[in-house]
Protein backbone atom coordinates (compact mmCIF):
# COMPACT_ATOMS: atom_id res chain seq x y z
CA UNK A 1 0.00 0.00 0.00
CA UNK A 2 1.30 3.34 -0.73
CA UNK A 3 1.58 5.89 1.81
CA UNK A 4 -1.38 8.40 1.83
CA UNK A 5 -4.64 6.87 1.69
CA UNK A 6 -8.63 8.70 2.50
CA UNK A 7 -10.35 7.59 5.68
CA UNK A 8 -13.99 8.55 6.11
CA UNK A 9 -13.50 12.06 5.47
CA UNK A 10 -9.71 13.23 5.19
CA UNK A 11 -5.99 12.48 3.55
CA UNK A 12 -4.06 10.48 6.37
CA UNK A 13 -1.34 7.87 6.63
CA UNK A 14 -2.27 4.42 5.06
CA UNK A 15 -0.85 2.38 8.22
CA UNK A 16 -3.57 4.63 10.39
CA UNK A 17 -6.42 3.81 8.70
CA UNK A 18 -8.65 1.79 10.66
CA UNK A 19 -12.22 0.02 10.77
CA UNK A 20 -13.86 -1.22 13.98
CA UNK A 21 -13.94 -4.88 14.08
CA UNK A 22 -17.85 -5.04 14.75
CA UNK A 23 -18.46 -2.95 11.80
CA UNK A 24 -20.92 -5.57 9.53
CA UNK A 25 -18.02 -4.99 6.59
CA UNK A 26 -16.24 -7.37 8.89
CA UNK A 27 -18.24 -9.66 10.73
CA UNK A 28 -21.08 -9.87 8.15
CA UNK A 29 -17.94 -9.65 5.14
CA UNK A 30 -20.84 -7.00 4.03
CA UNK A 31 -19.65 -4.13 1.83
CA UNK A 32 -18.89 -2.64 -1.48
CA UNK A 33 -15.76 -1.81 -3.50
CA UNK A 34 -14.24 -0.33 -6.60
CA UNK A 35 -10.68 -0.81 -8.39
CA UNK A 36 -9.19 1.16 -11.09
CA UNK A 37 -5.22 1.35 -12.59
CA UNK A 38 -3.48 4.46 -13.12
CA UNK A 39 -1.22 4.80 -16.84
CA UNK A 40 1.22 7.29 -16.52
CA UNK A 41 -1.06 9.55 -13.54
CA UNK A 42 -3.79 9.25 -14.85
CA UNK A 43 -6.81 7.07 -13.56
CA UNK A 44 -8.01 5.11 -16.64
CA UNK A 45 -11.62 5.30 -17.17
CA UNK A 46 -12.18 6.67 -13.96
CA UNK A 47 -15.87 8.16 -14.60
CA UNK A 48 -17.15 4.67 -15.14
CA UNK A 49 -15.56 3.51 -11.97
CA UNK A 50 -17.03 5.78 -10.02
CA UNK A 51 -20.41 5.80 -11.67
CA UNK A 52 -20.24 2.29 -10.84
CA UNK A 53 -19.30 2.38 -7.12
CA UNK A 54 -21.99 5.02 -6.35
CA UNK A 55 -24.22 2.45 -7.90
CA UNK A 56 -23.22 -0.17 -6.05
CA UNK A 57 -23.49 1.50 -2.41
CA UNK A 58 -26.79 2.46 -3.68
CA UNK A 59 -28.21 -0.92 -4.41
CA UNK A 60 -26.55 -2.27 -1.43
CA UNK A 61 -28.44 -0.08 0.66
CA UNK A 62 -25.25 2.07 1.96
CA UNK A 63 -24.92 5.64 2.89
CA UNK A 64 -22.24 7.47 0.41
CA UNK A 65 -21.52 10.66 1.36
CA UNK A 66 -19.75 11.62 -1.38
CA UNK A 67 -20.85 12.47 -4.95
CA UNK A 68 -19.28 11.74 -8.31
CA UNK A 69 -17.29 14.84 -8.37
CA UNK A 70 -15.81 15.05 -4.59
CA UNK A 71 -14.79 11.07 -4.90
CA UNK A 72 -12.79 12.70 -7.84
CA UNK A 73 -11.05 14.89 -6.77
CA UNK A 74 -10.12 13.09 -3.77
CA UNK A 75 -8.58 10.19 -6.30
CA UNK A 76 -6.58 12.96 -7.69
CA UNK A 77 -5.39 14.12 -4.86
CA UNK A 78 -4.34 10.73 -3.57
CA UNK A 79 -2.76 10.01 -7.32
CA UNK A 80 -0.37 13.06 -6.68
CA UNK A 81 0.31 12.23 -3.04
CA UNK A 82 1.25 8.86 -3.40
CA UNK A 83 3.34 9.64 -6.79
CA UNK A 84 0.67 6.96 -8.19
CA UNK A 85 2.64 7.06 -11.87
CA UNK A 86 1.65 2.92 -12.25
CA UNK A 87 -0.62 1.38 -9.54
CA UNK A 88 -4.09 0.16 -8.54
CA UNK A 89 -6.83 2.68 -6.89
CA UNK A 90 -9.34 0.66 -4.17
CA UNK A 91 -12.40 2.10 -2.48
CA UNK A 92 -14.26 0.28 -0.34
CA UNK A 93 -17.32 1.56 1.49
CA UNK A 94 -18.35 -1.02 4.66
CA UNK A 95 -21.69 -1.86 5.89
CA UNK A 96 -21.19 0.01 9.28
CA UNK A 97 -21.50 -0.68 12.92
CA UNK A 98 -24.99 -1.67 13.47
CA UNK A 99 -26.97 -2.27 16.28
CA UNK A 100 -27.96 -5.60 15.68
CA UNK A 101 -24.75 -6.58 14.15
CA UNK A 102 -26.60 -7.71 11.15
CA UNK A 103 -28.51 -4.40 9.08
CA UNK A 104 -26.73 -2.12 7.17
CA UNK A 105 -25.91 1.30 8.16
CA UNK A 106 -23.58 4.20 8.18
CA UNK A 107 -20.55 3.15 6.67
CA UNK A 108 -16.71 4.11 6.40
CA UNK A 109 -14.97 4.95 2.79
CA UNK A 110 -11.75 4.13 2.41
CA UNK A 111 -9.31 5.25 -0.76
CA UNK A 112 -6.35 3.33 -0.91
CA UNK A 113 -3.55 3.45 -3.67
CA UNK A 114 -1.76 0.01 -4.14
CA UNK A 115 1.07 -0.98 -6.32
CA UNK A 116 0.07 -3.43 -9.24
CA UNK A 117 1.59 -6.36 -10.40
CA UNK A 118 0.00 -7.02 -13.76
CA UNK A 119 0.28 -10.79 -15.77
CA UNK A 120 3.60 -12.01 -16.53
CA UNK A 121 4.17 -11.88 -20.46
CA UNK A 122 4.31 -15.68 -20.00
CA UNK A 123 0.51 -15.60 -19.62
CA UNK A 124 -0.55 -13.32 -22.42
CA UNK A 125 1.89 -15.37 -24.44
CA UNK A 126 0.90 -18.82 -23.56
CA UNK A 127 -2.54 -18.36 -21.92
CA UNK A 128 -4.23 -19.31 -18.54
CA UNK A 129 -6.07 -22.35 -17.16
CA UNK A 130 -9.23 -21.99 -15.21
CA UNK A 131 -11.16 -24.83 -12.98
CA UNK A 132 -15.05 -24.61 -13.05
CA UNK A 133 -17.20 -24.20 -9.80
CA UNK A 134 -20.73 -24.52 -10.07
CA UNK A 135 -21.70 -21.09 -8.25
CA UNK A 136 -23.59 -17.96 -8.93
CA UNK A 137 -22.66 -14.83 -7.05
CA UNK A 138 -25.11 -13.63 -4.93
CA UNK A 139 -26.28 -10.07 -6.17
CA UNK A 140 -24.02 -10.52 -9.12
CA UNK A 141 -24.53 -7.19 -10.70
CA UNK A 142 -23.54 -5.42 -7.23
CA UNK A 143 -19.34 -4.88 -6.80
CA UNK A 144 -19.73 -6.66 -3.16
CA UNK A 145 -16.59 -8.30 -1.32
CA UNK A 146 -18.21 -11.49 -1.19
CA UNK A 147 -15.04 -13.30 -2.27
CA UNK A 148 -15.51 -16.18 0.57
CA UNK A 149 -15.76 -18.73 -2.11
CA UNK A 150 -13.02 -18.05 -4.24
CA UNK A 151 -10.36 -17.25 -1.80
CA UNK A 152 -11.17 -20.42 -0.10
CA UNK A 153 -10.75 -22.33 -3.13
CA UNK A 154 -7.37 -20.47 -4.26
CA UNK A 155 -5.48 -22.78 -3.07
CA UNK A 156 -6.61 -25.45 -4.77
CA UNK A 157 -5.74 -23.31 -7.77
CA UNK A 158 -2.16 -23.10 -6.94
CA UNK A 159 -2.04 -26.59 -6.76
CA UNK A 160 -3.65 -27.49 -10.03
CA UNK A 161 -1.73 -24.44 -11.85
CA UNK A 162 -4.55 -22.46 -12.38
CA UNK A 163 -5.31 -18.87 -12.70
CA UNK A 164 -8.80 -18.46 -11.28
CA UNK A 165 -12.23 -20.17 -11.36
CA UNK A 166 -14.66 -20.44 -14.07
CA UNK A 167 -18.75 -20.30 -12.73
CA UNK A 168 -21.29 -21.82 -13.92
CA UNK A 169 -24.84 -23.04 -13.14
CA UNK A 170 -27.28 -25.57 -14.89
CA UNK A 171 -24.84 -25.73 -17.75
CA UNK A 172 -24.91 -22.20 -18.23
CA UNK A 173 -21.20 -20.06 -17.73
CA UNK A 174 -21.40 -16.65 -16.09
CA UNK A 175 -17.78 -15.45 -14.79
CA UNK A 176 -14.60 -15.63 -13.47
CA UNK A 177 -13.99 -14.07 -10.18
CA UNK A 178 -12.75 -10.90 -10.88
CA UNK A 179 -13.19 -11.25 -14.51
CA UNK A 180 -15.37 -11.48 -17.46
CA UNK A 181 -15.14 -13.75 -20.22
CA UNK A 182 -16.19 -13.87 -23.96
CA UNK A 183 -15.52 -16.35 -26.24
CA UNK A 184 -14.63 -16.78 -30.25
CA UNK A 185 -16.33 -19.31 -32.19
CA UNK A 186 -16.89 -18.85 -36.45
CA UNK A 187 -15.18 -15.39 -36.27
CA UNK A 188 -17.69 -14.39 -33.42
CA UNK A 189 -17.61 -13.31 -30.19
CA UNK A 190 -19.36 -13.81 -27.79
CA UNK A 191 -19.84 -12.91 -23.76
CA UNK A 192 -22.17 -14.23 -20.78
CA UNK A 193 -25.45 -11.93 -20.49
CA UNK A 194 -26.20 -12.80 -17.13
CA UNK A 195 -25.36 -13.49 -13.55
CA UNK A 196 -22.29 -11.05 -13.80
CA UNK A 197 -20.90 -7.76 -12.97
CA UNK A 198 -20.80 -5.37 -15.98
CA UNK A 199 -16.89 -5.30 -15.76
CA UNK A 200 -15.41 -1.56 -17.01
CA UNK A 201 -12.83 -3.69 -19.58
CA UNK A 202 -15.67 -5.50 -21.14
CA UNK A 203 -17.97 -2.38 -21.56
CA UNK A 204 -14.65 -1.12 -23.83
CA UNK A 205 -14.29 -4.69 -25.54
CA UNK A 206 -17.74 -4.16 -26.57
CA UNK A 207 -17.21 -0.98 -27.80
CA UNK A 208 -14.51 -2.44 -30.08
CA UNK A 209 -16.36 -5.09 -31.29
CA UNK A 210 -19.63 -4.06 -32.10
CA UNK A 211 -21.36 -7.30 -33.37
CA UNK A 212 -20.15 -9.52 -30.29
CA UNK A 213 -22.98 -11.18 -29.21
CA UNK A 214 -24.20 -10.57 -25.87
CA UNK A 215 -26.60 -13.71 -24.59
CA UNK A 216 -26.20 -16.77 -22.44
CA UNK A 217 -23.45 -19.19 -23.22
CA UNK A 218 -23.32 -22.92 -22.37
CA UNK A 219 -20.05 -24.96 -20.84
CA UNK A 220 -20.48 -27.09 -23.33
CA UNK A 221 -20.02 -24.00 -26.26
CA UNK A 222 -16.78 -22.92 -23.64
CA UNK A 223 -15.02 -25.91 -24.04
CA UNK A 224 -16.01 -26.23 -28.03
CA UNK A 225 -14.64 -22.40 -28.17
CA UNK A 226 -11.84 -21.55 -30.93
CA UNK A 227 -10.44 -19.09 -28.17
CA UNK A 228 -11.27 -18.35 -24.79
CA UNK A 229 -10.33 -14.87 -23.31
CA UNK A 230 -11.19 -13.25 -19.58
CA UNK A 231 -11.54 -9.77 -19.35
CA UNK A 232 -10.28 -7.56 -15.99
CA UNK A 233 -9.17 -3.96 -14.95
CA UNK A 234 -6.20 -5.86 -13.65
CA UNK A 235 -5.77 -8.34 -16.24
CA UNK A 236 -6.82 -6.16 -19.62
CA UNK A 237 -7.52 -8.69 -21.83
CA UNK A 238 -5.85 -12.68 -21.12
CA UNK A 239 -5.76 -15.92 -22.82
CA UNK A 240 -7.39 -19.20 -21.09
CA UNK A 241 -6.17 -21.51 -23.23
CA UNK A 242 -6.61 -24.72 -21.00
CA UNK A 243 -10.08 -25.29 -19.03
CA UNK A 244 -10.48 -28.21 -16.31
CA UNK A 245 -7.38 -29.51 -17.92
CA UNK A 246 -8.83 -29.64 -21.56
CA UNK A 247 -7.01 -27.43 -23.86
CA UNK A 248 -9.01 -24.97 -25.56
CA UNK A 249 -9.20 -25.60 -29.17
CA UNK A 250 -5.12 -26.46 -30.15
CA UNK A 251 -4.34 -25.07 -26.88
CA UNK A 252 -2.68 -22.11 -28.45
CA UNK A 253 -3.69 -18.43 -27.73
CA UNK A 254 -5.65 -17.36 -31.05
CA UNK A 255 -5.62 -14.50 -33.65
CA UNK A 256 -8.22 -13.09 -32.76
CA UNK A 257 -7.76 -12.37 -28.70
CA UNK A 258 -4.16 -11.32 -29.73
CA UNK A 259 -5.75 -8.68 -32.11
CA UNK A 260 -7.81 -7.65 -29.29
CA UNK A 261 -5.17 -7.59 -27.10
CA UNK A 262 -3.40 -4.75 -29.08
CA UNK A 263 -6.48 -3.15 -29.87
CA UNK A 264 -7.31 -2.88 -26.07
CA UNK A 265 -3.79 -1.75 -25.24
CA UNK A 266 -4.05 1.13 -27.98
CA UNK A 267 -7.81 2.05 -26.51
CA UNK A 268 -5.47 3.05 -23.26
CA UNK A 269 -3.24 4.69 -24.91
CA UNK A 270 -5.36 6.75 -26.80
CA UNK A 271 -7.24 7.44 -23.45
CA UNK A 272 -4.33 8.88 -21.54
CA UNK A 273 -2.24 10.71 -24.26
CA UNK B 1 -20.78 -3.70 22.76
CA UNK B 2 -19.37 -4.15 26.25
CA UNK B 3 -16.20 -1.84 27.63
CA UNK B 4 -13.67 -4.58 26.93
CA UNK B 5 -12.28 -6.82 24.64
CA UNK B 6 -9.75 -9.17 23.70
CA UNK B 7 -7.73 -7.88 20.49
CA UNK B 8 -4.68 -9.69 18.90
CA UNK B 9 -2.78 -10.41 22.27
CA UNK B 10 -4.70 -8.84 24.97
CA UNK B 11 -7.38 -7.43 26.26
CA UNK B 12 -8.33 -3.68 25.92
CA UNK B 13 -10.92 -1.60 26.11
CA UNK B 14 -13.31 -2.27 22.95
CA UNK B 15 -13.74 0.82 21.16
CA UNK B 16 -9.55 0.59 20.74
CA UNK B 17 -10.64 -2.19 19.23
CA UNK B 18 -8.93 -1.71 15.39
CA UNK B 19 -8.47 -4.08 12.47
CA UNK B 20 -6.43 -2.23 9.09
CA UNK B 21 -9.31 -1.66 6.50
CA UNK B 22 -7.26 -3.40 3.64
CA UNK B 23 -7.19 -6.89 6.00
CA UNK B 24 -8.90 -9.43 3.45
CA UNK B 25 -11.93 -9.95 6.40
CA UNK B 26 -13.00 -6.32 4.96
CA UNK B 27 -11.95 -6.26 1.56
CA UNK B 28 -12.81 -9.95 0.37
CA UNK B 29 -15.31 -10.95 2.86
CA UNK B 30 -13.17 -13.55 4.22
CA UNK B 31 -12.93 -14.22 8.30
CA UNK B 32 -14.59 -17.13 10.41
CA UNK B 33 -16.34 -16.36 13.46
CA UNK B 34 -18.50 -18.31 16.25
CA UNK B 35 -20.97 -16.99 18.56
CA UNK B 36 -22.16 -17.99 22.04
CA UNK B 37 -24.38 -16.81 25.01
CA UNK B 38 -23.89 -16.66 28.82
CA UNK B 39 -26.45 -17.43 30.97
CA UNK B 40 -25.59 -16.40 35.00
CA UNK B 41 -22.26 -15.83 33.68
CA UNK B 42 -21.66 -19.07 32.59
CA UNK B 43 -20.81 -19.37 28.48
CA UNK B 44 -23.16 -22.33 27.57
CA UNK B 45 -22.34 -24.71 25.40
CA UNK B 46 -18.98 -23.46 25.71
CA UNK B 47 -16.54 -26.53 24.51
CA UNK B 48 -18.45 -27.22 21.98
CA UNK B 49 -18.12 -23.55 20.26
CA UNK B 50 -14.42 -23.65 21.15
CA UNK B 51 -14.19 -26.50 19.32
CA UNK B 52 -15.94 -25.41 15.94
CA UNK B 53 -14.39 -22.07 15.61
CA UNK B 54 -10.69 -23.91 15.85
CA UNK B 55 -12.02 -26.12 13.41
CA UNK B 56 -13.74 -23.52 11.22
CA UNK B 57 -10.31 -21.94 11.41
CA UNK B 58 -8.25 -24.37 10.15
CA UNK B 59 -10.75 -25.64 6.95
CA UNK B 60 -10.50 -21.83 6.15
CA UNK B 61 -6.74 -22.08 6.18
CA UNK B 62 -6.63 -19.32 9.39
CA UNK B 63 -3.66 -19.57 12.08
CA UNK B 64 -5.07 -19.35 15.36
CA UNK B 65 -2.21 -18.79 18.07
CA UNK B 66 -4.47 -19.35 20.62
CA UNK B 67 -5.36 -23.06 21.92
CA UNK B 68 -8.58 -24.55 22.96
CA UNK B 69 -7.53 -23.85 26.95
CA UNK B 70 -6.01 -20.38 26.28
CA UNK B 71 -9.16 -19.26 23.97
CA UNK B 72 -11.28 -20.44 27.29
CA UNK B 73 -9.24 -18.26 29.83
CA UNK B 74 -9.87 -14.99 27.62
CA UNK B 75 -13.37 -16.10 27.72
CA UNK B 76 -13.70 -16.35 31.41
CA UNK B 77 -11.47 -13.45 32.03
CA UNK B 78 -13.89 -11.63 29.18
CA UNK B 79 -16.85 -12.56 31.30
CA UNK B 80 -15.79 -11.20 34.35
CA UNK B 81 -14.82 -8.02 33.24
CA UNK B 82 -17.64 -7.08 31.70
CA UNK B 83 -19.89 -8.43 34.13
CA UNK B 84 -21.66 -10.51 31.58
CA UNK B 85 -24.25 -12.26 33.24
CA UNK B 86 -26.32 -12.48 30.12
CA UNK B 87 -25.54 -11.84 27.00
CA UNK B 88 -23.36 -13.21 23.54
CA UNK B 89 -19.89 -13.13 22.90
CA UNK B 90 -18.31 -13.22 19.46
CA UNK B 91 -15.14 -14.53 18.39
CA UNK B 92 -13.86 -13.49 14.77
CA UNK B 93 -10.60 -13.94 12.97
CA UNK B 94 -9.63 -12.13 10.33
CA UNK B 95 -8.15 -13.41 6.96
CA UNK B 96 -5.35 -11.05 7.71
CA UNK B 97 -3.35 -8.30 5.24
CA UNK B 98 -2.33 -10.19 2.31
CA UNK B 99 0.44 -9.52 -0.13
CA UNK B 100 -2.19 -9.74 -3.41
CA UNK B 101 -4.91 -8.70 -1.41
CA UNK B 102 -6.41 -12.29 -1.80
CA UNK B 103 -4.94 -15.33 -0.07
CA UNK B 104 -5.29 -15.87 3.35
CA UNK B 105 -2.73 -15.17 5.74
CA UNK B 106 -1.80 -14.19 9.27
CA UNK B 107 -5.13 -12.55 10.33
CA UNK B 108 -6.38 -10.85 13.67
CA UNK B 109 -8.48 -12.46 16.20
CA UNK B 110 -10.86 -10.20 18.48
CA UNK B 111 -13.81 -11.56 21.19
CA UNK B 112 -16.25 -8.72 21.69
CA UNK B 113 -19.34 -8.64 24.38
CA UNK B 114 -22.30 -8.22 23.54
CA UNK B 115 -25.66 -7.42 24.98
CA UNK B 116 -28.48 -10.04 23.53
CA UNK B 117 -31.93 -9.69 22.80
CA UNK B 118 -33.64 -13.29 22.75
CA UNK B 119 -36.71 -13.03 20.62
CA UNK B 120 -40.25 -11.60 21.74
CA UNK B 121 -42.55 -14.01 23.49
CA UNK B 122 -44.84 -13.13 20.73
CA UNK B 123 -42.58 -15.21 18.09
CA UNK B 124 -42.26 -18.24 20.62
CA UNK B 125 -45.98 -18.37 21.23
CA UNK B 126 -46.78 -17.42 17.51
CA UNK B 127 -43.67 -18.53 14.90
CA UNK B 128 -42.44 -16.49 12.64
CA UNK B 129 -42.35 -16.40 8.79
CA UNK B 130 -39.49 -17.14 6.58
CA UNK B 131 -38.82 -16.32 2.47
CA UNK B 132 -37.72 -19.14 0.94
CA UNK B 133 -34.57 -18.07 -1.15
CA UNK B 134 -32.68 -20.68 -3.79
CA UNK B 135 -29.23 -20.87 -3.28
CA UNK B 136 -26.52 -22.74 -1.16
CA UNK B 137 -23.72 -20.78 1.49
CA UNK B 138 -20.34 -21.82 -0.12
CA UNK B 139 -18.52 -23.79 2.50
CA UNK B 140 -21.55 -24.23 4.50
CA UNK B 141 -19.52 -26.44 7.12
CA UNK B 142 -17.22 -23.91 7.82
CA UNK B 143 -18.96 -20.85 9.99
CA UNK B 144 -17.57 -17.48 7.65
CA UNK B 145 -18.77 -13.98 7.54
CA UNK B 146 -20.67 -14.87 4.34
CA UNK B 147 -23.79 -13.40 5.01
CA UNK B 148 -24.08 -11.06 2.23
CA UNK B 149 -26.44 -12.34 0.48
CA UNK B 150 -29.05 -12.11 3.95
CA UNK B 151 -27.54 -9.21 5.05
CA UNK B 152 -28.95 -7.62 1.60
CA UNK B 153 -32.31 -9.37 1.68
CA UNK B 154 -33.12 -8.55 5.08
CA UNK B 155 -34.74 -5.47 3.40
CA UNK B 156 -36.92 -7.86 1.89
CA UNK B 157 -38.06 -9.49 5.42
CA UNK B 158 -38.97 -6.51 6.99
CA UNK B 159 -41.56 -5.81 3.90
CA UNK B 160 -42.88 -8.84 4.00
CA UNK B 161 -43.13 -9.00 7.80
CA UNK B 162 -40.44 -12.08 7.96
CA UNK B 163 -37.94 -13.78 10.16
CA UNK B 164 -35.15 -14.67 7.87
CA UNK B 165 -35.18 -17.17 4.56
CA UNK B 166 -35.06 -20.79 4.09
CA UNK B 167 -32.51 -21.65 1.87
CA UNK B 168 -32.91 -24.78 -1.20
CA UNK B 169 -31.41 -25.73 -4.12
CA UNK B 170 -32.72 -28.52 -6.64
CA UNK B 171 -35.96 -28.67 -4.37
CA UNK B 172 -33.95 -29.41 -1.28
CA UNK B 173 -33.77 -27.18 1.90
CA UNK B 174 -30.68 -26.93 3.84
CA UNK B 175 -30.77 -24.15 6.62
CA UNK B 176 -31.77 -20.54 7.36
CA UNK B 177 -28.85 -17.95 7.17
CA UNK B 178 -28.29 -18.39 11.08
CA UNK B 179 -30.18 -21.23 11.83
CA UNK B 180 -30.86 -24.80 11.19
CA UNK B 181 -34.10 -26.04 10.02
CA UNK B 182 -36.48 -29.14 11.83
CA UNK B 183 -39.80 -30.50 10.67
CA UNK B 184 -41.94 -32.58 12.21
CA UNK B 185 -44.17 -35.36 10.31
CA UNK B 186 -46.47 -38.20 11.93
CA UNK B 187 -44.86 -37.63 15.06
CA UNK B 188 -40.92 -37.81 13.19
CA UNK B 189 -38.62 -35.08 13.69
CA UNK B 190 -36.38 -34.63 10.64
CA UNK B 191 -33.68 -32.40 10.18
CA UNK B 192 -31.37 -31.65 6.68
CA UNK B 193 -28.34 -33.61 6.39
CA UNK B 194 -26.15 -31.73 3.81
CA UNK B 195 -24.99 -28.37 2.98
CA UNK B 196 -25.77 -27.03 6.27
CA UNK B 197 -23.39 -25.18 9.47
CA UNK B 198 -23.67 -28.17 12.20
CA UNK B 199 -25.43 -25.84 14.79
CA UNK B 200 -24.51 -26.56 18.30
CA UNK B 201 -28.12 -26.00 19.39
CA UNK B 202 -29.07 -28.68 16.31
CA UNK B 203 -26.46 -31.01 18.27
CA UNK B 204 -28.04 -31.13 21.71
CA UNK B 205 -31.59 -31.16 20.18
CA UNK B 206 -30.51 -34.45 18.19
CA UNK B 207 -28.76 -35.30 21.81
CA UNK B 208 -32.97 -35.17 22.89
CA UNK B 209 -34.35 -36.68 19.98
CA UNK B 210 -32.18 -39.50 19.28
CA UNK B 211 -34.80 -41.04 16.96
CA UNK B 212 -34.41 -37.92 14.92
CA UNK B 213 -34.07 -38.41 10.86
CA UNK B 214 -30.89 -36.49 9.42
CA UNK B 215 -31.42 -36.26 5.87
CA UNK B 216 -32.36 -34.64 2.93
CA UNK B 217 -35.42 -32.74 2.90
CA UNK B 218 -37.69 -31.31 -0.26
CA UNK B 219 -39.09 -28.60 0.04
CA UNK B 220 -42.48 -29.84 -0.44
CA UNK B 221 -42.11 -31.90 2.89
CA UNK B 222 -41.55 -28.73 4.72
CA UNK B 223 -44.75 -26.96 3.19
CA UNK B 224 -46.66 -30.28 4.08
CA UNK B 225 -45.31 -30.43 7.45
CA UNK B 226 -47.24 -30.90 10.69
CA UNK B 227 -44.68 -28.65 12.71
CA UNK B 228 -41.73 -26.78 11.69
CA UNK B 229 -38.98 -25.07 13.93
CA UNK B 230 -35.38 -23.28 13.90
CA UNK B 231 -32.74 -23.66 16.20
CA UNK B 232 -29.54 -21.49 16.84
CA UNK B 233 -27.56 -19.92 19.71
CA UNK B 234 -29.43 -17.15 19.96
CA UNK B 235 -33.42 -18.15 18.94
CA UNK B 236 -32.89 -21.50 21.11
CA UNK B 237 -36.55 -23.34 19.37
CA UNK B 238 -38.32 -21.02 17.61
CA UNK B 239 -41.43 -22.25 15.60
CA UNK B 240 -41.51 -21.56 12.13
CA UNK B 241 -45.96 -21.17 11.08
CA UNK B 242 -45.65 -19.59 7.40
CA UNK B 243 -43.36 -20.08 4.84
CA UNK B 244 -44.05 -17.83 1.63
CA UNK B 245 -46.86 -16.26 3.37
CA UNK B 246 -48.48 -19.74 3.23
CA UNK B 247 -48.96 -21.38 6.91
CA UNK B 248 -47.66 -24.39 7.91
CA UNK B 249 -50.33 -26.93 9.00
CA UNK B 250 -53.05 -24.93 10.61
CA UNK B 251 -50.89 -21.84 11.48
CA UNK B 252 -50.56 -22.51 15.14
CA UNK B 253 -47.12 -23.63 17.09
CA UNK B 254 -47.02 -27.13 17.51
CA UNK B 255 -47.23 -29.57 20.27
CA UNK B 256 -44.21 -31.18 19.79
CA UNK B 257 -42.56 -28.20 19.33
CA UNK B 258 -43.49 -26.54 22.37
CA UNK B 259 -42.59 -29.76 24.31
CA UNK B 260 -38.82 -29.48 22.72
CA UNK B 261 -38.92 -25.66 23.49
CA UNK B 262 -39.54 -26.77 27.16
CA UNK B 263 -37.11 -29.69 27.18
CA UNK B 264 -33.95 -27.44 25.67
CA UNK B 265 -35.10 -24.49 28.47
CA UNK B 266 -34.32 -27.46 31.00
CA UNK B 267 -31.31 -28.80 29.58
CA UNK B 268 -30.16 -25.32 29.25
CA UNK B 269 -30.59 -25.03 33.07
CA UNK B 270 -28.93 -27.82 33.95
CA UNK B 271 -26.16 -27.06 32.22
CA UNK B 272 -25.35 -24.11 34.17
CA UNK B 273 -26.67 -25.14 37.85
Amino acid sequence: MKPYCFAIDRIIPSEDASLHPLDIGLIRGYAVFDFFRTVDYHPLFLEDYLDRFIASAAKAHLVLDQGHEELKSIVLELIQKNDLKQGGIRMVLSGGNSDNHFSPTKGSLFIFCEALQMPSDDKYRNGVHLLTTEYIRPVPEIKTTNYALPVYLSKDWKANNAEDVLYHADGIISESSRSNIFIVKDGTISTPKTNILKGITRKNILALVPDAQIRDITLEEVMAADEVFMSSTTKRILPITKIDHQPISNGAVGTRTTALMEQFKRMEEETVS
